[in-house]
């Protein structure tokens, strides 16, 4: 196969340097992206008067071929192609002829490349924000039907107070609803046109720039050549974005790990979501949340090894950043198939309502905080009255009691300062619905948590790119 | 020293355990945020009828006390204090007596130290805007001055086309002054207020959140407490906005390595910004740039280490979190002052305008490209061109003869499409001046592109968070 | 103060430069070994007829006199002096005058600093293996005593079958000891001088290298001047080794932290080695087992920082390298200290035999692979007998039957093949007594285990370095 | 197609959920050695008891069958099969018919999986090693060739001292001899077999597993069925030993890539192993050496990916650990293929002897470290003689002199020491000539160096792990 740049060469490439070298095995999946931009540089290019309208009409409709190819799986690719770009402009010369080499007229593979991967990106923006409003939307939804339900709520693992399991959802969905955010921005930041940068320094002939861009539904340029051809920082952010999310899915799948273990039985999935055992025959695994979880490895390790290529490079374009692509690919992919799949865990996977409030409701200690919260209404300091009912703690474990179950005397041994009454108004669900003030975890609180939740991922969703601006 | 939560245990902790667990070494970075936050506390116990006006004021004054002495270094702290927000509540406790138990009223050290977290944030989001800003405005100064010098452009660190100087420093000031969006914008996401998230589930008292929040000067409230007191996402983002920053860093610092050798010779310290050798009496050597460019691996690794400690906790508060604090302290200082001193760096580097401007002169082939679109405008297809060229440039290197050197009878035997008087009209500033179209590098759109980042420059300085609203 | 470097430069250091890049402030740790390094090569300037044998007397003295100063915190270092190798010198020709000059002799920076380290290193292996061993030592006692206590064995987090505390406290044992090769292993690859390899040329002098490697202890030299001071590859190894045990740790932790949960109550710590809550009175909290966990973010994050310091640096010593020592410093104490702490929380906490036993015992299905393999043993194909017993875990679970509490009469519904008397056959404890083929976790397997483990680490001990050979 | 564990389960998979666990896609490189495991599993059956001689010689010829098929890529694996151990059994069972169920007794997916990873490691082992042992050779070739060529040696990318070439190649050459040392030690700590540890507890069987192990070619068994199925620290440390030699490929693109500059010009690339532009003409690039460079991004983020998987695992499998493989296959695979283009690369690309000549003969100032040492052997202390030279290095600088060219008169004016005809005795040649002290640069010394590594190789062969010990 012809290099694009045989000229000064004498010797053919040895084949060991041509598999090492080539990227068309992985970079295949920048076709379609490439294709949409030679379009676009087509028309740039006639509008410059470097083609004519004929040549131009020849070159777009050789290239809608070789899309159509593609489409059925029949453009051919082989690794002494080198990459893409290579292999689209070989069809598209076999197809129209010599008028193929025109194609890259004032263009070069590096800003191509760079023009692809935000062409590309943003694809991905777009599949991963609307797989994420998905998810958030499905936990928004579970958190208003279990916003009353009662469960413990831990801090270091250990039970500390009640909270109530819609709270407990909202959480994660705020906490992806600003991974969705984190993506959007991350292209806001991209959305610029690197085409027209030439390898490093621009280009020779009056390519009007911002039109192309438009025609790609981009917002701007790439203000400089070397900055378009030589950084890739957007894609740093896509891999942070993506990581920070798969951390956040690490989380939520640790939690539904446990859960679904024999001690805390507070999930149950169906079978349809859950694997078995090859040797022992009555287990019954939380499989995806695990992968969740280890998939955090991936995710970490791409941001890790971008930053590890770019690290030092000096301006402008450096060959090192052909294994820019690997890491992007493999993040999109990994964190849209653990936000998909999580979504639907979630879907057949229950809550043991039951459960959870036995737990809340049985706990010998959980209200201590409550119980010290009469103090302080008292007038006591907090800090003696956390003293004076951690004591009060130390009795009910040694005696095996629950607070609520003490009688007026138990507790004023410990302070006289504790009203009538006092333990028997001890109660979780109490608790839970005095947690009224912003943000706390009172069902009313959940409420309107998912109404802040409903018209975040309303305006999140606004801003999801579109392929074509017009 | 006094636990704050001493009640329920029996024995005192164990040494080791006291000096393992301990984080007032390094959290007493966080004590003047602490601090404001307790103040802002203070008041809203006092809105909530928590705190009578006289009790509220006198706390008040014993903060400002501490502060005062948190400021002339009389603060004790020592390990047996945990931290520092115990630091801060027996200092307090000592200065106005059991009163100061009341200042923990309904609070948590898990939403302090988010908030406290946040508001430490702030600060470093505005000081690294500020010294990362002065270097973008020294950068385009520079830029602005040397719009027309005269270099080679590098890719793969081959000689490509020749580029102006201006060109190339408005390349990493662009770089810059997107890094110091990224860190704005992260402070965006995470302008909120955790305080009044309890330990986890909000708090039993009808506390004022968003007040508290605009008394310290933030937009708005976490709305979960749970989400709040959890998760530490915002530092993930800081912490990858530092990885960017100082990964553009250390690509400035290598290009500066490599300018500075003897092979390059494009820029000269002045001695003042260089260092020497214990042994080699000649050497004259860019420590400067190499410990930035050297630094990059403490920044990414604190950005890789947050996000290992993150992976897999379960929900709410971990302890895990308290090693959260380090990976913040240090890349902040590292980022801030790698930003700094290449400020200085570059304010003592005087770039070799002649040394640049004869690599691009005489370079035999840099004008390849050029010559090339001389047969592209001639209407051969670029890619036979560039075929046509390739043949011309073995040519040359063969006889140790320039392009711009050869006669037209040289250049048709390659092709006759070559006009009359091709090669004399080759040059390396006419070659530059013609990348006119948008972003190229010709000093016309050097001067542009400084316009812009002008602009840029003065949007970003209005986004600079302050301490206070009001 | 003056460099060891003025004579060539006119200028003052800047001061922003002089901060950034001092190391003083950390490499001070390096002091001991530094003076070490320094006493023998005065020797070996001696040796080699560059110092008379009154001037070596004399700068030894001298050496010893600062190692004194250092003892009693009172060698003056501040960043003016770049570094301890020029705070030592700095200080010995105030001592001996003049003749301090005469140190540095046929020495650079580049090959004292990379000698250091290696002395360092050897320490810091020495105490890690000491500390590590200790550790080992605790496990494996404990396993002996536990061996035969019950509980249920996890896979995905889900009961899987019985298991022996003793066998699950030899897991670690194993995991651990095999860190302490890794360490000893790096150590051994590393035993080699550097000194002597001068900047990165060789010195000019016949200076004895292998003599000075006995002197200070070490096998041997490192063979190739340029590799002595430009790799760090066995700082990685350090780091990989930290990083591993700490991995190791975290889930040690992980399980710790899941074992002291209501839900498990496995094990129960003593207050001296817990910690309570500033807000919820009842809190006894794991933040050791956290804590050690949380802290693999920074020992994974060092071993990621070096990397990304050495990837992509020229021959030979680059000032990038100086950051190496942070990394070097912080995993080894977090690893030490982890080490440490962990097994005095060990030796503090309780594990729940009652509760362990109770929860293997009254698993309804924890025994479906022993019911399987009776079938395996009546001839059955193994996948045949997991399906028949999968479906009468299926029976069991609807029913809330025991494995155990079935009769024949029910188990032959589902095969006729089971013997009689098949259930009431089947127990935990003879679950785990069965497996006896090696590796297994029966009481006896345990005690074999534990024999190996003690004689690892007799082995592993001997290997540990000392400072001195003589 | 029916899962291994279908008893229990009422519903099938959901298919989302069977695409997100599959490994299949993955895992089937494994095929060859989980066709071997499952030999040696039958053969150790039948030892048992557990198979009839004839049911063990069925199985075997079935197995074999399944290897032909394998190698013929017609072993039936899809996604609803999992992972590669059911597409083996499925297709064993269609052979040999519902025997093929009986090959599964007393074994899970979990030590078979164990045992496939450390067997397939063994061959990643042997293949990087001869490699690595490959690239050794031709340094060390090279570095005999090339041991007088001078060259001027860098710190701080400054020229520092003269060097013989192969004294710099012979750097590399014992850094990966370290690197295969460290790959064969990793295989030395792993060399064990977990089969026969069951899903996690042993097996109920008398299992032979050391008499499996060495039919497999193992040194032993590993000692607790825990610690088999749910550590992989063993590929942690093929990760991290990967990243070193990968670090140290980077190392040395990042020098082929500066020698390959126009500006240095010490290396030529034949065209068989550069790659052009498709856009300029005149470029050669060094694109192999970038990518090897590159490279090292993804082997670092393996490494890091993997510590994160494991990071506060609880024991004992979890499913996260399926990840695992993925980070196995892409370092080996890397790092192999960059060891071997290596070897290619270097095997066509010429050394500038003579630039690197002139390089270290024209450089005014390289001698300045020999010319103080006149000064030291005239008994200067070195201190003051570096000060004296840095100050005629200053007035050679001043006055565009070489060192070697000053009169006795010149150099007097610094120091009356300099013996008459000092300057005249400087020179390149001489200097590495007197570097003989062991580990110098000089011609000798590559010698010797040469025979060291030699005789490293040979011993580092004869440790490389062969597939069967009989």
């Amino acid at each position: 196969m012809a290099k694009t740049w045989g000229g000064r060469f004498e010797e053919p490439t040895d084949q060991l340097v041509e598999e090492f070298t080539e990227s068309i095995s992985f970079d295949r999946k920048l076709a379609p992206v490439d294709i949409e931009g030679s379009l676009a540089h087509v028309a740039a290019l006639k509008d410059a008067g470097l083609l004519t309208a004929s040549e131009a009409g020849k070159l777009s409709v050789g290239l809608r071929k070789i899309r159509g190819l593609l489409d059925r799986g029949k453009l051919p690719m082989d690794s002494s192609m080198e990459d893409i770009h290579t292999a689209v402009e070989t069809a598209l010369t076999k197809a129209v002829g010599p008028l193929g080499g025109k194609l890259h007229t004032t263009r070069s593979r590096n800003d191509q490349v760079a023009t692809d991967l935000r062409l590309y990106l943003r694809g991905c923006v777009a599949e991963i924000v609307e797989a994420g409003a998905e998810l958030v939307e499905t936990l928004r939804k579970k958190a208003f039907q279990e916003r009353a339900v009662l469960l413990p709520g831990y801090t270091h693992l250990q039970r500390a107070m009640p909270v109530t399991l819609g709270h407990y959802l909202c959480a994660y969905a705020f906490m992806f609803s600003r991974d969705l955010d984190r993506f959007l921005a991350t292209w806001e930041r991209a959305d610029a046109l690197p085409l027209g940068s030439g390898a490093l320094a621009g280009v020779n002939h009056p390519i009007d720039r911002l039109r192309t861009a438009h025609r790609l539904g981009l917002k701007g340029v790439v203000e400089n050549s070397l900055d378009a051809v030589a950084d890739r920082d957007f894609l740093v952010d896509f891999l942070s974005a993506a990581a920070v999310t798969q951390m956040h899915l690490s989380r939520l799948s640790e939690d539904l790990v446990l859960w679904s273990s024999t001690e805390f039985q507070f999930v149950t999935m169906e079978d349809c979501v859950a694997t078995g055992s090859s040797l022992m025959p009555q287990k019954k695994n939380p499989d995806v949340a695990e992968l969740v979880r280890g998939k955090s490895g991936r995710v970490f390790g791409n941001l890790m090894g971008l930053l590890t290529v770019l690290k030092g490079l000096p301006m402008a374009y450096n060959r090192d950043l052909q294994e820019d692509k690997l890491f992007l690919f493999d993040s999109h992919e990994t964190v849209t198939a653990s936000l998909r799949v999580m979504n639907r865990f979630l879907a057949h996977t229950h809550f043991g309502n039951v459960r959870m409030d036995l737990a809340a409701q049985q706990d010998p200690t959980l209200l201590a905080t409550d119980l010290a919260d009469v103090l302080v209404k008292e007038g006591l300091p907090f800090r003696q009255a956390h003293e004076v009912v951690g004591r009060i703690v130390r009795y009910c474990l040694a005696q095996g009691k629950r607070l609520q179950d003490l009688t007026d005397r138990d507790l004023r041994i410990y302070s006289p300062k504790f009203p009538k009454g006092t333990a028997r108004e001890l109660s979780a669900r109490r608790s839970v619905e005095q947690k009224k003030s912003r943000g706390g975890t009172s069902p009313e609180n959940v409420k309107f948590q998912v109404g802040i939740l409903a018209a975040t991922l309303k305006r999140l969703r606004t801003r999801i790119p579109h392929e074509k601006m017009a």
